[in-house]
């Protein structure tokens, strides 16, 4: 770790194994320098040291038994501990403490998501990289009072510099000691410190429960950041100004930069954060980021913010973001539904005003090179599937979970009705299906018995989709076992979404629930029914099946033949 | 970072931002000492160092713009920043860099494995944390000339210390060097240094091609053990002796002495090995852990070997190792199964005899409370998976893919027949089998119909399973669109395995694939058919449907009633 300027401090520690003595290790290590020295020197050194006669034999090891030569000599680290023995068989007579440094390897942060967001045979995981990003914004818009705006700028325009994907919120910034939490990988809100001095210190408040869960608080491991940027990748620029503050944070990690330090044998982990002015880009001097000079310049405007400026891009993911745009920003638009549209959801028909909620636009920008920019907000995606189940649903029935402890779950249940000649559960045209082969035209029929073999929830974390987790039933509204007046196919005309809130536990990639099924389904679980918000302790199961049969009833439009007439021949047409 | 003893030496960087000019950053640094020095005497240094005279106004804050009191100046940390201003609201005129450290914090290591062998919905995640002790006693033991052995030893018998969980091996231990390295997260054998001195350097080969793979080259990200570890415990130590040694290596991580670290402020990834003579137990003073006496004792008699020691054991992991271990050295059993009974597996009829592979003995044992020990090879396990499988199959068929680069899968697909009155499709009673509700009694009779909705195949990689990856079909070894002169049966008659070799890359908790699926589906894929060894360019699918077919005829042996008699009284009963 020492650089060579400091090359004549470098020191080893020698324990004297000669002894024959017992648990005497502590008396006989000594801190011996070398460097400077050349090896001749060196064992003088020692042998004044130590107290070695002339004609005694005594011999230098490392702790792996290598004799030091001065070959080897001269590779001494600093820090390092040598054995002094008479003879390089001699046992050791007592045990010696060497001192280690084990500090992880920086792959830790430029690996960290490349085998979590893994394509998953078949499933691309860039919207949920991004996801990361926008969490992080979520969480950081969550007190603006204003509206809160979150954008996605795909810099593919190489007219203008290399790509670069930048997220940017309008959010709370954050200050050079958080901007350096940041950072530190694994460092959650749970285990930080924000402020530089104890007596500023705020603990992590528990948010209050809101409806849906939507509470913001999305930031959980310390991981998301650099897992999500790393993956998309090989260097970022954090660029932040916090709330009430004159100045600019901008700190940046890079493979690049962590190669170098390694080879130059510098800490791994020592970084620079620049303090600057708005709008000081005099720094930016490489051809490759000229683009950021207009984002340098819109901080004079912005009073806070957050900008994550990505560089190094994967080739496959420069292709896939934009030949995909229509498939990743759906995603995108189907993991924070509630976040833009607030707790009723896109329902087109009755737009709904959450009075209660501020506006969040999460916005989407692509620039290639002589197109015109192409721009979206998540909130005029009109065919995410959420948006698709809550537009073709003709009724709901809301319930409640509460599990152990303070683990709570809203639950909702919408019937697809059948309509004259076709059921209207949503088809998802996008789904994945890794395991059906691509020729295999005749399965793909599935809209005509509704859900068919389609799990009933998606499952909601803090009011964001956890897109590898789904439910498939719970007893009360699966297939019966017994025969009920109902006709089977009703249980197929329904779809589901489940809220759970922060007590339940997702994987660090927040790619998967831990046990929601297995507390779901745990004895102790309580289901209410929840009409008009109320709780009603209820049978579940009674009051479901009611409230199907009303919709099979109400809602389904068969048309049948009844009561064959016979054949008429229409000659007049 | 600095411990109390080097508190004089406390100093920090203070950045003259009063001046006008442009960008001189690097001139206007200064370091100053603030150990030792009251914040009077503070002051007057600073006024000195930057030449501020007496009438002059400034002010010194933190880069996050927090003025330095009396109070502050007692918190502040070595080598922090300080800005020097004219007043609390003057703008930065030029750009600071300020010094950060980034250092991952320590749950790096004591959660990593938390959110990775996470329940997954119902899964039991015990034996994939013990299978990565395994996979790295598997490499250990990769050039041992004798027999393998690897022992899991359980010792639960809380009164001969606290419960604790050993895995043992008599691979070829580490030397000091690399049992640091093994403390090192993320370090892998792609990036690492195995040796103190560079002369002394070897890099890192590729494994020759095995049959089946079974290269026990299973060390990959630099993560398993830790991961393993601390999802098991809270606390290891790593007992080791590398071939050829007079020493033992020793080093403990724990969680309880991270924590104390942190509390102290001392460095993190600091620790010490301890190196000592083979039996010598005279540092283990804690009753607590005094089953390791015996441990060590046994040192005398190996001449290499590690032990993973794992103390602080979670009491559900207690509960259900305990209870459930039938259950989770069956799933072992069927992990390691090619590398327990060789390439041909467990063929209890025709028993092979693998005369290039060395033995490997997997024994678990379980000692509690006044109980005789529980003991296990996992060679004996008779109902695993792939025994059920090998042992229920009448006929193989043997294929390999060849896909882009040097990734080859060697494949094989069982043929189960109907005999008489059933399928002798083995059923796995232990299936994970999350979203069907436990008294769904009726869908249980999944045998009948053989394999049902099961997927065709398991997957290994290098040679041991990658539980969560399963693959349902190939086309060609899918249920034909167009109608065959073949019963639809015969299509659940057959279970497969896959061996991927080490081109193809698994997920860092090795539960999945990344993407074998999609390279084993994409249009460049060459399947070839073997017989007896040797690779044949044939058409895959027509030499399929020949060997169902000749199967059905050979192997299904139906009951039919045929050519209806007429009834006979027998009134001689
Ligand atoms: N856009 C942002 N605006 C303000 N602060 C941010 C922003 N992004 C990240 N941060 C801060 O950096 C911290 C680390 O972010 P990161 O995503 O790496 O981990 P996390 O959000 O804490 O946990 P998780 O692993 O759940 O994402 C956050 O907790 C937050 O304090
Ligand atoms: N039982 C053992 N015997 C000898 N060396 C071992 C043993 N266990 C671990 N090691 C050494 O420690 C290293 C780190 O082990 P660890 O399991 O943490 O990571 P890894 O095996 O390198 O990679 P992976 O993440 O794939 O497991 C190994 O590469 C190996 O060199
Ligand atoms: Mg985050
Ligand atoms: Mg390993």
């Amino acid at each position: 770790m020492a650089d060579s300027s400091s090359d004549v401090q470098r020191t080893v520690f020698v324990f004297d194994c000669r002894l024959k003595c017992g648990d005497d290790s502590e008396r006989s290590e000594r801190t011996v320098r070398v460097g400077g020295l050349d090896f001749a020197d060196f064992l003088r050194a020692i042998s004044q040291e130590f107290s070695i006669g002339d004609k005694e034999m005594f011999v230098l090891m490392t702790t792996d038994r290598k004799e030091i030569t001065a070959e080897r000599f001269a590779e001494l680290k600093d820090g390092s501990t040598l054995h002094l023995l008479q003879s390089i068989d001699q046992v050791l007579p007592m045990a010696t403490k060497e001192r280690i440094l084990f500090l992880p390897h920086y792959d830790t942060l430029i690996k960290s998501g490349m085998y979590e967001y893994y394509a998953s045979e078949g499933q691309k995981s860039i919207p949920y990289a991004l996801a990361e990003l926008i969490d992080n914004s979520l969480s950081a818009t969550a007190s603006n009072t204003g509206v809160r705006t979150i954008e996605i700028r795909l810099l593919f325009d190489e007219s203008q510099g290399k790509p670069t994907v930048v997220v940017l919120d309008n959010g709370c910034g954050m200050t050079s000691k958080q901007l350096n939490n940041w950072a530190v990988y694994r460092l959650s809100k749970f285990t930080r410190e924000n402020n530089t001095f104890r007596s500023d210190h705020a603990d992590y408040v528990r948010p209050c429960p809101v409806p849906r869960s939507l509470n913001s608080d999305i930031s959980y491991f310390g991981v998301g950041g650099k897992q999500a940027v790393f993956f998309i990748g090989q260097s970022v620029r954090m660029i932040t100004r916090p709330a009430g503050s004159l100045d600019i944070h901008e700190l940046v990690l890079s493979k690049e930069e962590f190669e170098r330090k390694e080879k130059n044998k510098e800490d791994i982990y020592c970084g620079f954060i620049r303090n600057r002015q708005p709008g000081d880009s005099s720094h930016i001097t490489n051809e490759d980021e000229r683009f950021l000079h207009s984002v340098i310049h819109e901080e004079l405007t912005k009073e806070h913010f957050t900008a994550v400026v990505i560089t190094g891009i994967q080739t496959e993911h420069i292709a896939y973001l934009r030949n995909d745009f229509y498939l990743w920003t759906r995603e995108l638009a189907h993991v924070y539904h509630y976040y833009i549209h607030g707790t009723h959801g896109n329902n087109k028909k009755s737009p709904h005003k959450d009075s209660d909620m501020t506006k969040i636009n999460i916005k989407v920008c692509l620039m290639e090179k002589s197109k015109s920019p192409r721009m979206l907000n998540l909130r005029d995606v009109a065919d995410d599937m959420q948006t698709l189940y809550i537009n073709s649903a003709a009724d709901s029935f809301e319930f409640r979970v509460h599990v152990d402890g303070d683990g709570v779950v809203e639950g909702l249940i919408r019937y697809h009705p059948f309509l004259y000649d076709r059921e209207t559960y949503p088809e998802d045209p996008y789904a994945h299906v890794p395991n059906v082969p691509e020729d295999d035209e005749e399965d793909c029929i599935v809209s005509t018995e509704g859900r068919g073999k389609r799990p009933i929830f998606e499952c909601y974390w803090n009011g964001r989709l956890i897109p590898y987790t789904t439910i498939s039933e719970f007893d009360w509204c699966a297939w019966p076992k017994k025969s009920t007046p109902l006709p089977a196919e009703c249980f197929s005309r329904i779809s589901g979404v489940l809220f759970a809130n922060d007590c339940f536990q997702v994987s660090t990639n927040k790619l998967t629930f831990m046990d929601l099924e297995l507390q779901l389904k745990d004895k102790e679980a309580i289901f209410t029914r929840v009409v008009n918000g109320q709780e009603q302790r209820v049978k579940i199961q009674k009051e479901f099946l009611q409230w199907l049969k009303d919709c099979h009833e109400k809602w389904d439009k068969q048309v049948k033949f009844m009561g064959f007439q016979g054949t008429t021949v229409r000659t007049d047409v």
